[in-house]
């Protein structure tokens, strides 16, 4: 089934937030073969949202539309359909009690303009929203085109989609097409490199299959897709298996679709290992990283963000002379901060960063984007001067990336040996 | 000038990566008066994006492409838009003395399927592409329809605007037209309460004016906008003065467009004062966050992460007894960790957080979301008990804005005493 999902909002196009909403929305249909065509980004007007719906109702059975129901002024999204689908906004009591029960639920107490959120229009299905107020709108035309309106707040559009909307399209449109993927996940090689090892491999594919590469600073995901019926399921095993075996092994980094932070704490768990963290340049993102996995207390002791000298000699137990005489940005420095994160957690693994973010504090020998980073162990520390291009969260990425890398080679030539 | 922007990748419609190119490119061409109409996100297919075009160009002059423009096989737009404007790909040798300069300057050589970024259309202007090898192209039709193809990578999209796509758009297109924008932050307060008190004034304003809510968990920006020249400067200045007015003193996080990280390295930098954090739950991200900021290093010390309670006693001394007593997410606990960090950061201003992330760990006591949450100053030490809803990443998130409000409100309070 293909669809169109038009996320109403100026904020969105004021670039002040990002819809995430569509690709998460994306991702949760996917599974039941459901093809997202297109996304439209659209102000908060009433002829955007017409000229949009036209559009999208030409192309697609199923549209659904994201924002527009707040009780702000600036939402209009209710309205707007309702007249368009030829109906008329009524009160509705089961929408009120279920506006009160949301809002009371959070301690607070039921205003005007919230409780407006209980008129609905009379030719659409209504769906409660269990977690916000806005309730959710389902119309539908008699040649079968059907338009979902839900709320823009990421939190209750995708609690929604996941509880009541997906099984209510699913129930709707019940014909199911098969697709099935395979993602695997290089490290630490380019685009263009990885695509002249696959170039021969993959003019050889099957009409069925499509390979596409998604790259990030660090990786490139290569995912194989192939639509067709269960007839292919043991063909796109091959396909995966022959894919995996081309990539060289050093920049393999995971064979399903998993974040370099995700492949580290799989990794810590299956050998059960610790790690550690302490961070200058990189501020906590690579902790933030590994805690963002479920399942991560398991494995991380826990880590130290060492801005200031004082914290990485006082915490850290980096000698003050080398600090100085060195500075801490040097591999002398990072090379002790990861010994001393790895004593003072007792960890069994532990990575240091120590660089020059930006945008100020860069000098000719070592201007910003210069980062030294070590990884240390049992087996002992070794580390690595690495210059990264580009603006102070850019390079705050790429050297957390660089560091997540890092552990997981480390663990990986821990078992080579 | 209105502009519409086409996104092109089967990975954005997949959601495997999120399109912030269009965000970032509004927010540059924002204070020339240049208004974002729509986005369209589209597969990169040729027949997506003809169909996107003829939408496109219907409605603006100027319609900026993202994306399609990668060496690999998935990547279609340059042929597509070379024979929509009828016509055909050639060599050009600055093109690939370019990309061959651009792929040295990575240490890297160049390969085949990269040299083939040298043919490009006889029929565009070619802006070259100092940061990446897929070049600019500039198409432009007699009736002054403008449609600019640039990559899509983060990176190599913004620095080309700002270097030199905008320039050319703002030379081709000079007349402007005058936005003028103020922005407030709330905190702490609902968008539907924050309606009802700003009801009448908001029904009074001129029509030049309009203002948007624009919520995100903790805060709520409002976006006060002016259209009109430069006569309107003096009655927006007042108007902005009027709306800062009528929001509650405590609800109050900042008079200008900034995040609470933003706000908390503001105030810190104004009273010379220092902040430390200590992290359990919230695994780094509350340092991650400060760091994210430009001049960080001059605010901040420095955090532990302490996310076992061996750490949790030996870094931050926080009593083992207490630990076993009262658990590690406790208000016992949590105001050791703060003042215990205070102490080895020597900051003048501290934040701790001990709670359940999820999806495990939760007790009918303790259920996921429990998050207690510390301050300690030199006016000593105070503690509070939330409970945040929703997934992992939405409590590590809304946790972690609560603690930089909370911050933010010691540091307001201290000037008031």
């Amino acid at each position: 089934m293909k669809y169109i999902i038009i996320a109403i909002g100026d904020e969105l196009l004021a670039g002040q937030v990002t819809d995430t909403n569509s690709g998460a929305i994306a991702r949760m249909l996917e599974p039941a073969g459901w093809e997202l065509m297109r996304v439209e980004v659209i102000a908060d007007t009433a002829e955007a949202l017409e000229d949009a719906l036209a559009h999208a109702m030409r192309d697609a059975h199923v549209v659904l539309t994201t924002g527009g129901l707040g009780p702000t002024k600036d939402d209009r999204t209710k309205q707007t359909l309702c007249r368009l689908f030829g109906g008329t906004l009524i009160h509705s009591p089961e929408v009120l009690a279920n506006v009160r029960h949301v809002v009371e639920a959070r301690s607070l107490k039921l205003n005007e303009l919230t409780a407006l959120q209980s008129m609905v229009p009379d030719n659409a299905r209504i769906i409660q929203n269990d977690v916000g107020t806005a309730p959710i709108l389902w119309f539908e035309r008699p040649d079968n085109r059907v338009v979902v309106c839900m709320p823009g707040v990421p939190f209750e559009t995708l609690q929604m989609m996941e509880r009541k909307i997906k099984p209510a399209l699913l129930e709707r449109f019940p014909k199911r097409e098969t697709l099935i993927r395979h993602t695997v996940v290089a490290c630490n090689i380019s685009e263009s490199n990885l695509a002249q090892i696959l170039s021969d491999w993959e003019n050889a594919l099957p009409e069925f299959a499509h390979m596409a590469y998604l790259p990030k600073p660090g990786v490139v995901r290569l995912r194989l897709d192939g639509h067709g019926d269960e007839s292919i399921v043991c063909e796109m095993d091959r396909l995966r298996d022959q894919l995996i075996s081309l990539i060289p092994p050093a920049n393999l980094m995971a064979v399903a679709d998993m974040t370099p932070e995700e492949r580290l704490i799989q990794l810590l768990g299956e050998r059960k290992l610790t790690v550690a963290t302490a961070e200058s340049c990189t501020g906590g993102t690579i902790a933030s990283r590994i805690c963002s996995v479920a399942g991560a207390s398991r494995v991380f002791k826990g880590g130290v963000v060492a801005y200031s000298n004082e914290v990485k000699s006082g915490v850290l137990h980096v000698n003050p002379l080398d600090l100085e005489r060195c500075g801490a940005v040097s591999s002398t420095v990072v090379e002790q901060m990861a010994t001393g994160i790895l004593e003072l957690m007792q960890a069994d693994v532990a990575v240091a960063t120590s660089g020059i973010a930006g945008p100020g504090g860069g000098t000719p020998e070592k201007p910003v984007g210069t980062v030294w980073m070590a990884v240390a162990s049992r087996r002992g520390v070794r580390s690595v001067l690495r210059n990264f291009p580009g603006t102070r969260d850019r390079v705050i990425d790429r050297a957390s990336t660089a560091a997540l890398l890092d552990l997981i080679q480390e663990l990986s030539a821990d078992v080579e040996r």
